[in-house]
């Protein structure tokens, strides 16, 4: 289901965002009020700076000059940024467009996020205002943009000016503004962005529209986002292909992952596919980047600007201390990399160079000898960056000599090499010296990346392999699950057992071969036709918990048998469902054993229908083991979450075990998810649980659907 | 058992690492060498500091006297730092115990660390003529110490005397130099330890002597240790109950975590307790408080040098921003940690305070409103830290505004506030901006405390309240347990099913009833007086994994199952196992069914005996869920690792299960403990697999042991 907005063209928010020319309105005489700290922001920006307050018109104000009135400007200003209070901002946004401006930040805030809803009434006008003017907004309730290329400081935050660093190829988008600021910071230590901007109300243009903005953008390589929510989170997989097609890759950080929610469920799917979860499976689905940490996300998306598609799968790590190879190697292994043993050639360089207490393996230990003989480096380093078997060479930086022949020399000596063999090289930084000459000289050069932490280096490496492998290819059209989610009934209601497995079967899914009978002696004659042993199951649609009522018996080896468990199956409704309309039983051949899984679906209101896959009965639970797409997913897709489940060995013939048939329950998942998807809003939750899983395939014992009106 | 080497007595090493005078043996005229550079970093010493060189003899050398040898020095040296090369060490050695002198540092490499057979010879000479003397050594291969509480860096690490900030309560050690270089390198940007040493290759001082000396400082609050590996690791335990005793928390950094490394292992229990395990299991049982990256090795330690014990469980969080309220509730939920909503008292302040978009609540957003009001601020603070609920108030600083009245200004504000309420403030430092004056502030002042990231602040937090929790009580003798030890026969053997089972049964443990049976005959006589239905097991020394060989057969419900049972099981063994003595089998009762746990015991060698616990058959394998200890544990400490198991639902009544007689499985582990205590290092492996668990108690099913000579 595309999402209900499309995003913004770039082209149409080059005025607001990259501007030749900017007014600002609300400007007074206060050095520290926001307007002046916005005109003092733009002080290296090549362009006209207007102010506009009546009681300073013909005068200059904080080095510009000052008009009336929007309608008094020399000019169309490209950008305006309206530094004035609430109350005053639409009579500014309708006399900028009137004027021919090209879009206008608002700093106000006071809005919707008071929570008082004639507020909220208040925004939604401004919101349509705009549109309706083609007038574009960036916030309400922002921190304004920096367009670094230019210099462009369209912001209140101190001190931007200041910020002298070169442009460097990430963009940020950050929802919050502070946190946007928080990173824009990294330009004091040297570590500028190409451009910045915080989206916050969003009352006009969201994270998505900026994002996509700076993708168009020459200068951008790699993009870090911050993001809190959407009003539509499928903007994200539109976004997500823009990025893909342009090679700028996204690193997302979502705020707001621990709450999960209490969310009404009637099932265990309801618990399991929590937004949090959603949130991941989007991003993924978007070709967008987690990190987890604040901390990653400049590291990683600086990391992304910098490197191009690995070489090789293989990490390599030279190290001048044996205790910071042991760290990276722990975290390399936390991280699931591969740290191959050097190739024969390699291997004899670092023989016939390092000392008898060196170590020629990965990682290798060149000991501290490498301070005082940069030959001997030079030749490790080359001969790891030339194995074939390396993506990367990890080089921890152990201390911070800032002394200019000392680590920024290193650095320098590290570029051509990195540049000449196609390879990053992440610089660990080990030191608790944080900032100074070494580091800036890593962030500057563009073949070297700089990290504070194994940790983080070594998931960003983690997300470059995952980036680029090859992704299981998209779901194709499935007329059968979608002729079954056509033929649903209409209106509200839970379709229980029977009918939910009759429309999975109807959708092609392997279902377990069933009769109804209304009496003991319907449900022996069914048994009979069906092949003993059987089961039975209460038929009712007002028990959705069948076991917790004695309602289901298992394993019923002949008539009578099924005869004494058909009235077990009575009295246990009777007691403990009084209420409950009982239909019958259900009759089902007892299906042999084998490995139980839970496949559910579920309507997210953020990125539409998802499908997730677990071990049945209280497992996924217990352990958290499930794994959550986006539906619809193919059956190549569906194998890929099979494998990232932790009970994964137990389809894959876990000590000594038969191995399930993975491609028949591959097929059983995507076909679900086919029909969920197709099924759309009307599906609230679809559950199959077990489908049971053996080496012949798989089949569907238990199902419940719960549709929308 | 106790270490084989009781921890050195502080007091022996006053001398060599908190020197009054310092010489260095073999200085050379070049200002870069080891020797020269460490003349200059003690620069800023108060004592005499002299050099060693026949070749200065009476001059100047680097602006201290030089002497032509040990002997000819005009007092003995409380300190030596010999920069000689190795073949000039032991010769230097001697001369300085001849002198008088209190013990010597050695930079010289090329000792075992070379792996070459006679280099270790060499150093253990080194070892036996040092302790024989009575001269403690610091190294070798070590870069020395830095005594920052006098200024004296014994250490040829460039630029220590640059380092003027005031000494903190961290003392660092570690074993490998440059990493205890990196973290001395904070004191560039303000934070100092009081002590730093690094152990080298630990030929006769190790890293646990050092930590014991640095304790008995009294500028020491907190430890930094990072450790890769210990001749015998239960040096741990003595140095964590002098820790104790004087209230200074020791933060630790296990170096080698991903080596987990193949072992031979007869059953699970092998694989599962690796030594990654086991070292986080002594660290516990040492009571030091581990950390997983280098990056909080010195902020955790920081914190705890600042941090008393805390007042309440809940943690507060005042923010400036947002979105940096949501990334500390994210992180503390991670942490699993207690965010309490603010007491009415405190809800009514923050409501007369706070604008209408601010919001009143844990965490309390006071809106970027605070920047231009600080009264506001202070308002909130102390509302916040005077609630009894909270034991500590997080406020994330999000951009950093070096001005003098700006972020460092805030900082001021604080200190008092925490002071005052006893609570220390923890500030979450989010701007890319990492070091300067703002963070300066509060890393020198005694009650705040900076961290750079949200993740590594919760973690510290959690850590704190675990280190003031009451622990539970230690494992009172047993004489049951240790008879039964005392009782195990002699030689290397394996004890097969009814051997270890008859051992446990004599040390306490609830085992299941069985009898041996030779023939079919008696197989069916002994079920008869154990009562059917029954399980029949081969019987046999030589096959450890019965049920591979069809060897267990369940559920016999009469005379003529037991005697086709038999049958079925001479056929499995002849077939599956054919050189295999084959005694007979055991007749048991069938043991209702239960939650299955395995219990493992298993001689480490670093910590000696370690006990394990998590769930039978596949589970623990396949879901990585066990808990370890150091044996022996009390029934509390048991208790304490089983609700540390993901697996503990199951026991606890799971979805609506009886709840299982826990304080029997814990009765039976801290038995099983006492028994493999007692074992001591005759016991190589011991196993109950299953450990059936009821809510009427738990038995001892299978169970096998593996015995030294």
């Amino acid at each position: 289901m595309p999402a209900t907005e499309a995003l913004r063209d770039p082209r149409s928010l080059k005025r607001l965002l990259a501007p030749r020319s900017l007014a600002v309105i609300g400007v007074s005489g206060e050095a520290t009020g926001f307007g002046a700290r916005t005109v003092q922001n733009m002080a290296n920006f090549d362009g006209p700076v207007w102010c506009v307050n009546p009681k300073y018109a013909g005068q200059e104000l904080h080095g510009r000059p000052c008009y009336a009135s929007v309608n008094e400007l020399p000019g169309a200003p490209d950008s305006a940024v309206i530094a004035l209070p609430r109350t005053g901002v639409m009579a500014a946004v309708q006399a900028l467009a009137k004027k021919g401006g090209g879009g206008a930040v608002l700093y106000a805030s006071g809005y919707g996020e008071t929570d008082l809803p004639e507020r909220a009434v208040e925004e939604q006008e401004l919101r349509d205002t705009a549109r309706a003017l083609g007038f574009p907004l960036l916030g309400a309730n922002c921190l304004g943009f920096c367009d670094h290329t230019q210099r462009a400081g369209a912001t209140f935050m101190p001190d931007y000016f200041k910020m002298t660093a070169p442009a460097g190829g990430v963009g940020v988008v950050s929802q919050s503004g502070a946190l946007g600021y928080a990173l824009m910071q990294a330009a004091e230590r040297g570590f500028a962005m190409c451009h910045m901007a915080t989206a916050g109300n969003a009352t006009d243009l969201d994270v998505c529209d900026l994002v996509a903005f700076q993708l168009s953008m020459p200068e951008c390589r790699s993009i870090a986002l911050a993001v809190e929510g959407l009003r539509d989170a499928r903007r994200l997989f539109e976004l997500g292909e823009l990025a893909r097609q342009a090679g700028k890759p996204i690193v997302v950080l979502k705020l707001g992952r621990g709450e999960i929610g209490a969310k009404a469920a009637m099932s265990h799917t309801g618990s399991l596919a929590g937004s949090t979860a959603a949130w991941s499976a989007g991003f993924e689905r978007a070709g967008m980047l987690e990190v987890e940490d604040f901390d990653a996300l400049l590291e990683t998306a600086g990391f992304f600007a910098k490197a191009g598609a690995p070489k090789a799968r293989g990490v390599g790590i030279l190290t001048p201390s044996g205790g910071a190879g042991i760290m990276a190697a722990d975290h390399a292994e936390f991280a699931g990399l591969a740290l191959p043993q050097p190739a024969p050639q390699t291997e004899a360089i670092f023989r016939a160079t390092l000392p008898d207490f060196g170590s020629p393996r990965n990682p290798c230990d060149m000991t501290a000898q490498v301070a005082t003989n940069p030959k001997y480096f030079e030749d490790c380093m080359l001969a790891m960056l030339n194995d074939d078997q390396y993506a990367t060479v990890v080089f921890p930086v152990v201390y911070h000599n800032p002394a200019p022949g000392a680590t920024p020399a290193r650095m320098k000596t590290m570029e051509p090499m990195a540049a000449a063999t196609g390879k990053p090289i992440c610089i660990a930084w080990v030191p608790e010296s944080l900032e100074g000459p070494g580091a800036e000289a890593a962030d500057v050069s563009p073949n070297l990346v700089l990290f504070r932490s194994m940790r983080r280096m070594m998931n960003a490496l983690r997300l470059w392999f995952h980036h680029h492998d090859p992704k299981p290819a998209p779901a194709t059209p499935d007329a059968a699950a979608s002729a079954a989610a056509a033929k649903l009934p209409a209106g509200e209601q839970t379709l229980m057992e029977a009918a939910a497995k009759t429309a999975f079967a109807e959708a092609g899914l392997p279902v377990v071969r069933e009769l109804r009978a209304a009496n003991a002696e319907d449900a022996a004659t069914a048994a009979q036709s069906l092949g003993y042993p059987v089961v039975l199951k209460v038929d009712s649609p007002d028990i959705a918990h069948k076991t917790e009522v004695g309602g289901v018996q298992l394993n019923l080896g002949d008539a009578g048998a099924v005869t004494a468990a058909f009235a077990r199956i009575k009295e246990g409704a009777a007691k403990h469902a009084p209420g409950a309309r009982v239909d019958g039983v259900l009759v089902q051949r007892m299906e042999a054993r084998g490995v139980e899984l839970i496949l559910g679906a579920r309507r997210d209101p953020q990125f539409g229908v998802m499908v997730l896959v677990g071990l049945g009965g209280v497992q996924a639970e217990l352990w958290k083991d499930v794994a959550l797409e986006v539906a619809p997913v193919s059956p190549e897709g569906a194998l890929a979450m099979l494998k990232r489940l932790k009970a994964w060995p137990l389809l894959d013939g876990f000590r000594g075990a038969a191995k399930v048939d993975v491609q028949a329950v591959a097929d059983a998942i995507a076909r679900f998810s086919a029909f969920a998807a197709a099924a759309g809003d009307r599906l609230e939750e679809a559950e199959i649980n077990p489908l049971v899983c053996r080496p012949d395939g798989c089949v569907a014992v238990d199902g419940l659907m719960k549709l929308n009106g």
